[in-house]
């Protein structure tokens, strides 16, 4: 799925309004793009508040990282992005953000998060039920984000094909969630959806 | 009590916005129906944001969730609202979601959960008192939701008559409450009044 | 302190507004009134919900709860009000409401609940210091609202006199909390003040 | 870093209102300031709600804290600005609020807090990777300012020299955090940052 450069940015704006007001994206944290062809998305541009986006604030690079217009700095996370269109056709919009749950959880855990039995693993594709799990990847934080997409490919490559097989969305420990789906509406319900289940994950954990 | 279509759907759009605010409807997830006539209710279509819904966003059904408009979803779950509407006639408006504390709870206990001694419980009919206490039924998640719809009717069955004795709301296992009321204001207030006693519940169960 | 009644009214409609935007008026809980003059009070009418007031939900009774226009029917705890103006000429302002903090902490304690060494302490009369203490009485819930106040009486002729030995606020058990301040903007400064001093001592019960 | 008037107090009643929607400024609690050249700030009058502030609730004082305007009553802490922009010339901006997790944590520890590992350690300056750890300094609540600011003095006193050596913020115990930067944005973003990384760390403070 591709959008022209001015929807892009009008969904990146809003996805960045309502990420702000859920709390997932403290202080310039967070970062979103839009594929616009087979060679271009539209991502945010580095250091900017997400709750506060215009359209101003959203740029383009190719499928490499590489800015359209070398003035403009897109988001130190840029090739994250890059790394889930170049591998996934059915990506149209990506979103990272910050949440208690996905830093608390992804800093308590080992290489992977289990999520089971929840109604809305549905939000995944190819898990039509809930009597299911996922194994959320949660990779090593790291600056260099090169190196990190590279782990990233290894991981990929070693999982079975397949739809559903990958799922659409990963960790990064102490960091943050990636989510991706087919347009921006499809990748904020997975998101929301995510994150609730990451919520429940953490509560469950402090019961007695 | 029953109401017009375009009444019906202003109430539920409305009431989505207000579910989305309290955090109660991640992705995709709830759904809402107010009863029209004696054989009709006003459901929402099935797989929209319930925070963002336009009267588009309804559609009408029978009491055996049979779309008027064949054109139209309803949401998968429409079968759980008419098993309310066809079995209490004071059902006028029902309400889906799904919380955090519904979520968490329904998943660590048994087939019911006991509320008791919250103020909170007088939102429930047949209690005009707080010092009273609630069996909040707890049902096994199912995507076969007929076959769900049939074991609340023969939970139901298995309950005593009268006022108050079946309490107008129920929890299905990691999944989300339902409650129902004569009117959507007052399945509203039921809601909030159910899960704020959840959240307290929550809560409790981490205190040391 | 007292008011004419399109501002204690519209004093009242706002409070509303603030106390549902923090959580703290679930279903149709809570009740607010201002003083109008020595024998008077604004009080909020039965059954609202009071995130939605509008001044026709608001009504004038005299310090022993009866209705000026006896058509209306004020919050059923409107004895709890009168108590408070009758004994605290100081009192311009009461506010009711419900949060998870008072409702959990006021459930797993005794007859009062002590407060100590928060700065926002600073909130309540007579202690210009955080390095202090207030014990906030915990009474028990009870339907029969007179007898409440009854008991409330006889807790207050028990404590000693003078500015600050009672603090403008109480607890009721599992149900929800008191505060009252000359105006309407210092009740609600004093609501967020004590809810926070609250929910901090919910936390700090479940640190490990 | 130095604004002019009307600017200052612009982004001092917009710094309020966003405080506010967080849930850091309960009460009347929180005071921001503005550098406004090398000797003068803008800073809040005492005992506003900082999340209804207008530019008549934002005033004039020096470097030593003395009002321009003697009718007019600054914020009780007003020395604890002076004394961040006395020191630190690159503050352009203060912030202080009182947040749940800032009040639980500075309450539950000793003399810093330490925070490691995070992502969002990059919000400091001279953090460019989250390889790394800050300790926060928690000093003891005391109603003498200007004893709490030679505190504050001697303990900077002691610190290594340099960029990023004292860290931008502290916690005054059991009663609020500290922030400062360029300008006001970025004041914002350290405080959004610090107090994710502090509720983070109370969260992990209750798993089991």
């Amino acid at each position: 799925m591709s959008a022209a450069f001015p929807a892009a940015a009008a969904a990146i704006v809003a996805a960045g309004r309502r990420m702000d007001a859920l709390g997932w994206v403290p202080a310039t944290a967070g970062n979103f793009s839009v594929r616009l062809d087979d060679r271009r998305l539209a991502v945010t541009v580095s250091g900017r508040h997400k709750g506060f986006l215009t359209p101003d604030d959203v740029m383009v690079v190719d499928l490499d990282g590489v800015a359209e217009n070398p003035a403009q700095r897109s988001s130190a996370e840029t090739l994250l992005h890059c790394g889930i269109y170049r591998r996934f056709p059915e990506a149209g919009a990506v979103l990272h953000g910050h949440s208690i749950a996905n830093t608390v959880l992804s800093r308590a855990g080992g290489p992977s998060l289990t999520l089971a039995g929840y109604e809305l693993l549905k939000v995944f594709p190819g898990l039509p039920t809930h009597d299911a799990s996922v194994d959320l990847p949660v990779v090593e934080n790291d600056q260099d984000i090169a190196r990190m997409q590279r782990g990233l490919d290894a991981l990929w490559d070693a999982m079975p094909e397949g739809m559903g097989a990958i799922p659409p969305g990963y960790l990064i420990r102490g960091h943050g969630s990636y989510v991706w789906a087919p347009d921006m509406p499809m990748a904020l319900a997975r998101m929301e959806g995510l994150e609730f289940m990451l919520r429940c994950a953490l509560e469950e954990r402090s019961l007695r």
